[in-house]
């Protein structure tokens, strides 16, 4: 395990910037099967970055709208029977498509059921798995590090991005360490899920899961720290973090990424 | 086709105006199915604009909400069979109450099956249809233009609101073109759903469907350019549609209506 | 019925200051079975408030997440199958477990069935019931006042929480009348569920059902009061008010509460 050649703080920011122009420019399409409580300001943190989402559940449809996408998420929360037959399909199409598709295993330490159908998610190998520590010691049996998190991440051949004070993004080789972000993200329901939705839409325009991921945490870290700025609390940041999502350009991300 | 007498950009401003101050004097009350991304910001459009909005899909209750409302919105967004049995009472209960309703197709264009459930509905001779031109062309297998749509109105009965950068309001006769709104507006997810929403709401306060049509895409045009002034951003700007909605008034709507 | 010893408005500050210190410290986990329109308000005032709040309503899974929590709202908004089950499994482990809960039968004047179910679950008694002026009307076939909202505590051996211009609280014997708010509450969808969800979170920290409701409706219109003085219409007001949520203290409290 190593820190990457050329990873340095400089570069990561220029990776980002440059996965950040290709997200305004192509228009990315993203399916996203999420909770109820995160559709409305998931779908809005990613129009601000310049995807579109669809977030449809029908299982009628749910495969023409992952087909038609370039990246799908799969959120745990709020998961019930109707998400269970939506995500089996989606999975589905997006390996008989080659989509890239990310997994947050949302409240996995809450509820047995849902760490059973996150365990047999993983064996369909998404790219990416998006969790916090709570969730990565639930499924990893593990408490988080740099090491547990690259070793699962090599055991699962997935890269892992672990959400904290710093978040950790491996593959089992490389790890990067970013310490952006505000306090107030953690006040605002559904950040962590948007989170997971943005580097969805990094996958879609970025091949490479680990400089996607890196990509997706840093923006929107730095785009919290722009965000809190400008508010007075979790109600306008939340307003503030999407217009910051929106306006974050090369520069910001030059200035202020701390990836190492 | 023609433009009708009397419906200069002044007249439209008037009527836009008149149908706004019965908004917010009479507090009807519309009955919402739409997505789940939708609900909660057309909710807090339509209490802005003066209704008062319901958004239940049971089986059970959907009826009497329907029956005591004064329109009625079927808006195919996250489409599921939850959602299909609900327009099937609804729709019905609206003809048995001669309750004015309107057809939002979200996404026919994206998914097969949606597509031949908008056209079921559309036989159902909704008075009013609003869509944008992916939509449209799915729909009546045209590229969307002027002819089109008026065309399209006359054969199946309706109102044709189209959206794009330029609105255009069709009963097949009369035409109106609105040149209201702002880049904005597309970065904001369900803004187009608010605004069937508010057609919804005009026809619950006025009888015809063109005027009322071009009334709700007029003062929605309005209010997203006042909003887009005080926004940093389609977060902000979000919050600030809503103010605009709440206090828009007859000047406001007369110094800035766009309407041929 | 009597205007309880030493509650007065001073005091009554004073205990909402100190139930909202609990609030801030400890962190309860407040699981929501609540209306789609609500989920992501009411999930971001609780987190402002300093809760943790969960909304899953999956049959396989709501038991333990109730199980975990130190509050249960049950909300009849958006009332279908899939909440019925999640209902019913949520009171029986809150039956089982000792665990507060707050009955909002939202919108019982509109549909017969939702009335019943109401009916049904106060007869369970939930240790709050909170509610309109039309929704108390209809559950106690009585039009709303002190005398008859008590005399509904007191038969259902419930503390009622009566919303309106001013709103009322009584557990039959001790009756709070709380003056604060704003009109601006009015005009944001799901304010009540959120508010009720509110309620909630002070029961989680609180065991007096009557105090904890007070404080928590005295913290939610006080926050109102403020927002009110940030906002320039209902969409600024709906972001004001959850910034007001997360930095409102005791000396806000002191100097605005409005207690009877």
């Amino acid at each position: 395990m190593h820190t990457p050649q050329g990873k340095s703080r400089e570069s990561a920011a220029q990776t980002a910037a440059d996965i950040l122009a290709r997200l305004r420019s192509r228009g990315a399409r993203v399916h996203c099967i999420t909770n109820a409580v995160a559709q409305n300001f998931t779908a809005n943190m990613l129009l601000a970055a310049g995807c579109v989402p669809s977030m449809t559940l029908s299982r009628e449809e749910i495969g023409p709208f992952v087909a038609g996408a370039q990246a799908l998420l799969v959120n745990l929360g709020t998961f019930d029977g109707e998400r269970q037959v939506a995500t089996e399909i989606a999975v589905q199409t997006a390996a008989k498509n080659k989509l890239p598709w990310v997994l947050d295993p949302v409240f996995v330490d809450r509820a047995p059921p849902r760490a059973a159908f996150a365990r047999q998610l993983i064996g369909r190998r998404p790219p990416v798995v998006r969790l916090n520590h709570a969730e990565f010691s639930t499924l990893a049996g593990n408490a988080p590090s740099r090491e547990a998190a690259a070793g699962y991440a090599r055991e699962h051949r997935i890269v892992v991005g672990l959400s904290g004070e710093t978040d950790l993004v491996t593959d089992g080789e490389r790890v990067a360490a970013i310490a952006n972000g505000h306090r107030l993200m953690a006040k605002v329901t559904a950040m962590g899920c948007a989170g997971s939705a943005l580097v969805a839409a990094c996958l879609a325009v970025e091949p490479d899961a680990f400089s996607a991921t890196t990509a997706a945490l840093v923006i929107l870290g730095v785009a919290g720290e722009m965000a809190a700025e400008k508010a007075a609390g979790p109600g306008s940041f939340a307003a503030a973090i999407v217009d910051a999502l929106y306006t974050i350009d090369g520069s910001a991300l030059a200035a202020r990424a701390k990836v190492s």
